[in-house]
């Protein structure tokens, strides 16, 4: 039982829910982890979307809406913690949704395409084939998904995966908290911003963006930039701190 | 399996490890996504031991050797990570080790106390008592260990007890890489230091230090400025990243 007068109440709670989908399967324990990297990433942000994380989602949407074949990505965090905004953007957007985990077995596929069906998500489903060169189980996706994606979204990716896709010529966006990451520093477009926040305003933007705009957001796309902008941010907040 | 060239390999291992250590009940899932977040601020530091951290920890020992009653309290994510450098800190000051876990179980307990006794400690048993004015489990605590304590040693502590320990006249020496924290700034001294690097410098101090560094390092204690230097560690790496 976590005290609700703990100063961490709200990070708590979510641990907790992460805790229980390791039991059930959905998160890999090494995914808790990673979870808690993210945290505190998320805590030199200061817990709220950037004004170039926004800029960032709004690119993202302009992204998506001009791909032939656009996937998302999900793996077993992605669903445990945003599986209904995962559905929110699928619907706004309409690419496929597909399941691609490190720690992968047939069953933890099916129950994390379970639980994303049952936030209201069609998932992109069926036999994969190890089909993208890696040496771990990331490798495995379906020819007529991810292989054939022209954009794919990379909530949570791993370094290498994110560095495979773009060698195999896709335009990869990465949501990820931790601007000097590999995976930041290798896609086209990286979010530095929190899942559940990043998710819903990318959402929106493909709802409401006009032509001119898309193609405005898709001419200035610099993701140098937009990193540059996640460090600034994070190195202020933490000279702040000094005063 | 990992792959060893994977390019965060150690880290990954450590975290399938702290994942076994959930499966044998030693580490909670919460723990899990706590070591996540130590994870990132260590990759704020740049994965060593600064300079101001170094001075931290000859510092500690100047305060653990001058204690009467000194306890160092231990819990999973502690022990699972760092059992051996806790008995040998053991060794070298004579202080108390005892157990005490957010996530308390009485079976919990004793497989903590079993792991440090194999890697060598002495840890102070026995039927506890809830006496630290906290409403989780971490009040619960031995009568001649930590409540009478003059000095604590805590790793990965909770900014609550902290604070309870503080306010108690505890003399509180924290090791938490997130200089930030409510720990870290709670505390009397804060090592801002990942455990199995800080411990064994602890341990070289209390081993080395004359009674004249010791009598120094004491009068000088200002954790203000040790937690300063270690934001300004971090800011300057983030700040190097955008040149």
């Amino acid at each position: 039982m976590i005290p609700p007068d703990h100063p961490r109440y709200r990070s708590l709670v979510t641990r907790e829910h992460l805790a229980v989908c390791v039991k059930t399967g959905i998160v890999s324990p090494e995914g808790l982890t990673a979870h808690g990297r993210g945290e505190a990433f998320d805590y030199f942000l200061g817990e709220r979307t950037t004004e170039s994380a926004l800029l960032a989602e709004r690119t993202a949407a302009a992204l998506i809406l001009g791909a032939r074949n656009p996937v998302i990505s999900v793996n077993g965090n992605t669903a445990a913690l945003a599986a209904r905004e995962i559905a929110g953007l699928q619907k706004a957007s309409g690419a496929k949704v597909e399941v691609n985990l490190f720690h992968r077995t047939e069953e933890r596929v099916n129950q994390i395409e379970d639980l994303l069906r049952s936030a209201g998500a069609e998932v992109f489903s069926g036999p994969a084939e190890r089909l993208l060169p890696l040496s771990h189980d990331r490798a495995w996706c379906r020819r007529e998904g991810m292989f054939s994606a022209d954009v794919i979204l990379v909530p949570l990716e791993d370094g290498d995966r994110c560095e495979v896709l773009v060698n195999m010529g896709k335009t990869v966006i990465a949501l990820d908290l931790n601007p000097l990451s590999r995976t930041a520093r290798m896609a086209t477009l990286t979010v530095v911003d929190e899942l559940t926040r990043a998710l819903p305003n990318i959402t929106d933007a493909c709802r409401n963006l006009t032509g001119a705009e898309r193609m405005q957001l898709l001419a200035c796309l610099d993701n140098n930039y937009l990193l540059s902008e996640a460090i600034r941010e994070m190195t202020m907040r933490l000279a702040h701190a000094l005063d």
